[in-house]
C-alpha cells in the first residue's frame, strides 16, 4: 500500500516558492465559491503516524485557506460531555455548517486505530467498526459533506531520526508519546494499510501523503484538497488513495521507478541455480500438503519483459495435471455478459492445483485503464474488487503470487526489434505493442498505482527487474520456492 | 421488521384467478426486453423461513416467465468440483450471462446464517460476513446484475401447521429437516432481520413476502420481480425491504392497521394505575445505576393522538433537573446547514438524564415522505441510517422506546373540532392539521413502512391505542417502567 509513499518523493525549497502563490491560489480559487454558494460543508481528516508533521502541514493549509470560514478541532482524550454521551457525539456536535470547512486532528478513525495496535479488539472487531465508520461516512457525504481523508506516511527510519531531531527541540512530553508510536510502526501501517482499503469510497477518499520531505508533504496536501473541492463543486468526485501524481510539476515516483535494472546473473551462475530452484519446486509440489491449497501465479509487465520465458521456467519442472497456464488476452462473448471477474473465478484452480495467469485481472486497470476500455469509476473500482478477489483465495488457503517484470524503454526497443528480425519470433510483436509503446509513461503511471493499491500482506507483489530475463527467471523462482516452503 | 409479514395479508383464489393473467403479462413484459436488449441479468435469490414454500413460489413464476431464459440453481451441500474450491466459486460458475434470469436457491446467505443458528460464528463475524456480502453484491451490480432477494416469512404457529399439513403428504426425509428449522424459528427471523436491515441496498434490495397465504405469496412476488425489472430496464432502483403495498389492487395490511382501538380504562382504574407507575418511575429514575444509561423516549402518531398528554404524565413524577422535553418541528437555518440527524444528535442526553422527543428524527420518513420534502432516495436511506443511529444509542447502554399513538380517522375528526371549539385549544389545530388528514392512507402506509423497518430488537416500536386517552398514558407509563427495570 504504501510503496510509493516509502519513497523519498522530494520537493527542493526553490520550486516550493515557486509553487507556493500557486497553490494559495488554487486553494482559495476553491474555497470561495463554497463558501458562498455553501452547497456542501468541507471535513479534512488529518491521521497517519505520529512525527510525520500533520500540525506543521495543517498549519501550512491553515495560513493558506480563508481562515474565516475553515475551524480546526483536535480531539484527544475523552473530555466532560462528550465522556457522558456516544462516542459519535462530539464529532456531530462539532459538524461544520455548508459553506465551510474544519480539520479534524483525532478523527473517528483514532479509536479503532488504538485499540488495534493495543491488541484491544480481534480482527471481527475492527472490520466491525469499519464498516460502522463506513455507513456513517456514507450518511454524511449523502448530506452534503465532502470528506477527505489524510494518511501521512512516514518510514520507520524516517521516523526515527524525525523524533530525534524533535527532542532536542521540544517539550519532553510530547516527544515521549512519538516514540512510544515508533514502536508500533509496523502495526500502524499495518492498520493504515486496512483502514484505506476498506474505506476509500469515492465520497470519502483516503490520500496517502509521503511526509519525508516537508516541502513535497504540504504541495501535496494543498493541491489534493483544492482539487477535490473543485472536483466536488462540478459534481465530480474525488477518487484516490494515492497522492497526486503530479505535484507542482513533479512527477511522483512510484515503485516501479525504483526497480534496479543493472541486477545481472552469468549464465554458469544462472544455470546453478535454475537447476537448484527447478528442483525445489519438483520436490515441493510433490508434497502432500499441497493438496490443502492451491497456487496462483500472476505475471504482468512490460511488454517483453519476458513473461512467456519465465513461465515455461516455472513449468518445466512441474507435473502436467497439476498445473494450467492461462493466457489472457480479449474476452470471448460468454465472457463479455457476464462481470470481468468471471473469467478468472472460472480459471481458479482446484485445491492441489497451479493455475498461471501470462496477463490477468490486473488488465483492467492497465490496459483497459489507458487506453478507456474501462470507464473511470470501473477502474477504480477495480482496485477494491480484486483485492477482494485474492482474499477469497488466500482466505480459502492459497497462495497468491504477482510478478512485475520490468525494463527499460531502451531495452524493449531493443527486444521490439529482434522480434521483428527473427522470423520464429515476428508472431510475439504487433502493431498493439508499437501502439503501447508511445504511451509508455500512462502505462508507469498504472502500474505503480497498481502496486501501491494491490499489494496486500496476504497478496504481495513482487517486482522484479527483467532487463537482464536470467535474473529476472531465478526471482521469480525463488520466490515461488520461498511461498510454497512458508505455506507447506 | 416482520411487523407486516405477520400479519395474514389473504388473497381468496378468485381475486388470484382474475390477477393471474395480468401478472404473467406483466412478467413477460418485463422479462422479454431484457432477453432482446440483453441490459442485464437478473438473479432472484430464494431465502427464508423452511415451510414456507418457496419451492411452491417458484415452480408458479417458473411457470409465468419465459423459460427458456431462467435457470433454477439449487444449492445445498458443497459436492466434489466445489468444495476444492473458494465458498464463492460455484455462484460465479452458474452466473447468468445479460438477457438470463437465474433463480438461486441456498444462495450465499446460506451459510452465514446456518453458522448463526448453530452458533459456530459470533457476532463479529456475522457482521463481517455480510459486509463481504454486500460488496460481492455491489460488484455484481456494478457489473450490470440485478439482485432480487426474497425473504419468505411465516409466522411460528404457522410454520408448525404447515409442516404438519406437508408431513401427512411428503417424503419424511424432506419434512425431517424442516421440522428442525421450527425450533429455529426465533434465532432464524432475529437473523434475518440482522441479514435485511444489513444487506437491502438499492442495488440489491430485500422484499419480505409474507407467506401464509399461497395466492398472495405468489403474486406479491411476481408482482415485485416484473416491477423491479421493468424499474432497472428505465434505469432505476427498485428499493424495498418489504412487499409492495397494494397487490393485485389488495393493500397490504401493515402493522398500524392491527391496532386494537376498543381497549378502555374507567377513570377509577386509571387514576389507581397511573399513581402506581409514576411512583414506580419516580422511584425507577433515583436509583443509582441510572447514571450508567440515557433514556430516549420517542413519541410519534396520528395528530391529536394525545402525544403531549402522554408526555405531560411522563414528566410528572421526574426531577426536572434530568429531563428535557424536545418538540420537533421546522428545522432551523442552523439545522438545515446540516445533515438532518444533526439537530437529534445535538440533543442526545448525557448519562443520568432522559430525552422526550414530541415528535423526532422519524418525521424524516413521515411528514417529509408524504409531503415530498425529502427525495425518494432520501426517505429511502433514512430507514437504515435511523437504526444505525439508535444502534449507537442502545450500543452506549442508553434505552429507547418508541411510542405510536394511534386513533380512528373519526376520533380524530372529533378531536379536531373539538380543538376548533375550545379558546384555549385552538392554538392546537392548523391548516396543516386538516390537509394532513386529507392524505390519511398515505400517512398510514409511511406510518406502516416506517414500523416494518425501524422495529429492531435493541430499539422497539410500542404500538398505542390513544382512542382512549386514558388507556394509551397508562400503557406509555407501564411500558417505560417495563425497559428501565429491566435495565436497571
Amino acid at each position: 500500500m504504501f510503496e510509493s509513499a516509502r519513497l523519498p518523493q522530494n520537493m527542493d525549497k526553490k520550486t516550493f516558492k515557486k509553487l507556493e502563490p500557486q497553490l494559495r491560489e488554487a486553494l482559495l480559487a476553491a474555497q470561495l465559491p463554497v463558501v458562498e454558494k455553501q452547497p456542501f460543508s468541507t471535513m479534512i481528516l488529518v491521521d497517519g503516524l505520529d512525527g510525520a508533521g500533520k500540525g506543521e502541514a495543517v498549519a501550512r493549509l491553515y495560513g493558506w485557506m480563508d481562515a474565516r470560514h475553515l475551524v480546526c478541532n483536535a480531539y484527544g482524550e475523552l473530555m466532560d460531555e462528550a465522556r457522558l454521551r456516544p462516542p459519535l457525539w462530539r464529532y456531530w456536535r462539532d459538524l461544520p455548517p455548508k459553506g465551510e470547512t474544519a480539520i479534524v486532528f483525532g478523527s473517528w478513525y483514532q479509536t479503532v486505530l488504538r485499540d488495534w495496535i493495543y491488541k484491544k479488539i480481534d480482527e471481527d472487531a475492527f472490520d466491525k467498526a469499519l464498516t460502522r465508520i463506513r455507513r456513517f461516512e456514507e450518511m454524511l457525504a449523502n448530506e452534503d459533506v465532502l470528506i477527505l481523508k489524510f494518511w501521512f506516511y512516514l518510514p520507520k527510519k524516517e521516523q526515527e531520526e524525525r523524533l530525534k531531531h524533535i527532542e532536542k527541540k521540544h517539550a519532553a512530553r510530547h516527544v515521549l508519546a512519538d516514540w512510544a508510536a515508533l514502536k508500533h510502526h509496523k502495526k500502524a501501517s499495518e492498520a493504515g494499510e486496512k483502514i484505506i482499503l476498506e474505506t476509500s469510497k469515492g465520497y470519502a477518499p483516503w490520500f496517502v501523503i509521503p511526509s519525508q520531505d516537508p516541502e513535497y508533504r504540504d504541495a501535496a496536501l494543498a493541491q489534493t484538497v483544492a482539487n477535490a473541492m473543485k472536483l466536488k463543486l462540478e459534481d465530480g468526485e474525488p477518487h484516490s488513495i494515492a497522492a497526486p501524481p503530479v505535484v507542482g510539476g513533479l512527477k511522483r515516483e512510484t515503485a516501479v521507478d525504483t526497480i534496479d535494472l543493472t541486477e545481472k546473473l552469468e549464465k554458469s551462475e544462472y544455470e546453478e541455480l535454475r537447476d537448484k530452484y527447478q528442483k525445489k519446486l519438483s520436490d515441493l509440489s510433490d508434497m502432500k500438503s499441497l493438496s490443502k491449497t492451491g497456487v496462483v501465479l500472476v505475471f504482468q509487465g512490460n511488454d517483453a519483459a519476458g513473461k512467456g520465458g519465465a513461465i515455461r521456467r516455472v513449468i518445466r519442472p512441474l507435473d502436467p495435471r497439476i498445473y494450467k497456464v492461462h493466457p489472457i488476452s480479449a474476452p470471448t462473448d460468454e465472457e463479455k455478459a457476464r462481470p470481468y471477474l468471471w473469467r478468472f473465478w472460472r480459471r481458479v484452480p482446484a485445491k492441489g492445483h497451479f493455475a498461471i495467469f501470462d496477463r490477468s485481472w490486473y488488465e483492467r486497470v492497465l490496459v483497459e485503464r489507458v487506453e478507456g476500455y474501462a470507464g473511470h469509476d470501473d477502474w477504480l473500482r477495480a482496485y477494491n474488487e480484486i483485492n477482494e478477489f485474492e482474499q477469497e483465495l488466500t482466505d480459502f488457503g492459497y497462495i497468491v503470487c504477482k510478478f512485475w517484470l520490468a525494463i527499460s524503454e531502451d531495452e524493449q526497443l531493443r527486444r521490439f526489434k529482434a522480434r521483428e528480425d527473427t522470423a520464429y519470433k515476428q508472431h510475439k510483436i504487433t502493431d498493439d505493442d508499437w501502439r503501447n509503446r508511445l504511451k509508455w509513461d500512462q502505462y508507469a503511471i498504472a502500474a505503480g498505482d497498481m502496486i501501491d493499491r494491490t499489494s496486500t500482506h496476504y497478496a504481495p507483489w513482487t517486482l522484479v527487474s527483467s532487463e537482464d530475463k536470467r535474473h529476472a527467471r531465478i526471482k521469480v523462482l525463488k520466490t515461488i520456492c520461498d511461498r510454497l516452503e512458508e505455506k507447506l
